[in-house]
């Protein structure tokens, strides 16, 4: 078992988040994994929900080391979660660790939010550098969840992932039912359901009378399947899908090769 | 001919992009598709460039009317990429347009770039929406670029898709090479390459001694295929990527059903 490794040959495990380096996700994702490794904690020094796979080019970014609320030292980054894996891989770690662990968000990050998640963006950032990584989500958006289920299943997981042999580019989006342990399925891997957001701006009048509209919506799931993770995390499992990078589209490029003849 | 079509009938044609509604590469867009359709432009008040699929959640949104340099009406928009695009659908044209085009960014947004890309982000929004829609992003970053040859090629591309019976979720990334017309040999249907950027962050000390940090790197070709983009624009084709949304990693999903039983 990876944790009952001596401590030189202990995995590094890098951690980070989208929610910010104070979260109580994080600490219960650093708190789910203690033990199995060598835990450095760089995350966002303020939430960045919604940041999807955001990097910072326009401007520098600072590094400031800072305590967990448990005491453990930590790094707190003033960019997004994604500059958080790049600039601890070279910065911090000065190494490519052997497994990046993001979360666990506030919120789910199933179906098409693995696209606009900062904590499945970091995620991603790492196994495009060939960094094993899983995205953690609770269905439960509030700072005072209780994260005690999805702590055991995240070190289950954790604990799987580092036994086995390490696949090229791994990438998994985890996501918590937010139920009681007692009533958990267990954990299924699935695929991405098609489900999404229906938006419907509101629309507001300032003080000037101008307008201004926030983004607000309703969750619609448009996919029947029963292999997805919105059916999954109806039916109390633990969602986990794969996920990758190549965003080519297979099926419509040899429909355009016929279309398209250089 | 779609531009031929009555204009009750013409399709409608938004325009975004990630640098912002000023820049010289949307005019060439709109330019580019002229008589194409009813053209309507909501695009970033600022440059949006690497913001990838972030969008506003925790702040409202404005849209102001403004003119391109040619006259042309526009909206201007205070959010990303993205949003841009869902305001633009729910409260500028209340309806689905037929086609959704993005750019024509000013810099490469092909191999694993279309991940970090504002300009594509818009385009994959739009796909998710089941609005066609297509990114095209020049090879040279210069405000100064001459996008006579994109014009040329971006018009056959909006040409050809207008004509085909919609495909369900159709969104390309379209990467034209910087040379003269006459150095193209054409159009081609490609994948994904994995090339990225090798980061190397450069430290710095700011006037009280503190460090910071600005994201640099060299571009890495890793793949060595002959059907990705990064060859096909090395070999003067114009690069056309069909892109899906769907990040399931489905090989990977049939791996993991044998570790992870429910």
């Amino acid at each position: 078992m990876a944790g009952a490794k001596s401590k030189k040959n202990a995995p590094v495990i890098l951690v980070t988040n989208d929610d910010g380096v104070m979260a109580p996700g994080i600490l219960n994702l650093v708190e789910a994994v203690k033990g199995l490794g060598k835990i450095v904690v760089v995350a966002p020094d303020k939430p960045q929900s919604g940041m999807g796979h955001a990097i910072t080019i326009g401007s520098p970014l600072r590094l400031q080391q800072v305590h967990l609320s448990d005491g453990m030292d930590a790094w707190s980054c003033t960019g997004t979660p994604v500059d958080c894996v790049k600039l601890a891989v070279d910065k911090v770690l000065k190494r490519k660790p052997d497994l990046c662990i993001s979360g666990i968000n506030h919120g789910a990050n199933h179906s098409i939010n693995v696209i606009y998640s900062g904590t499945m963006s970091a995620a991603i950032e790492a196994s495009i550098e060939n960094i094993p990584s899983i995205g953690f989500s609770l269905l439960d958006y509030s700072m005072e969840a209780d994260f005690t289920m999805s702590r055991k299943y995240a070190r289950i997981i954790v604990e799987t992932i580092l036994k086995r042999k390490p696949d090229r580019h791994l990438c998994l989006n985890v996501n918590f039912p937010a139920v009681d342990d007692s009533l958990v399925n267990g954990i299924k891997i699935c695929r991405q359901a098609y489900a999404k957001f229906k938006e419907d701006f509101d629309e507001r009048k300032d003080p000037a009378g101008r307008k201004y509209y926030w983004l607000s919506g309703e969750f619609v799931n448009y996919d029947k399947g029963k292999d997805t993770d919105v059916w999954a995390l109806a039916n109390n499992y633990v969602s986990v899908v794969p996920v990758q990078f190549d965003l080519t589209n297979y099926v419509l490029k040899s429909k355009l090769e016929k279309t398209f003849k250089p």
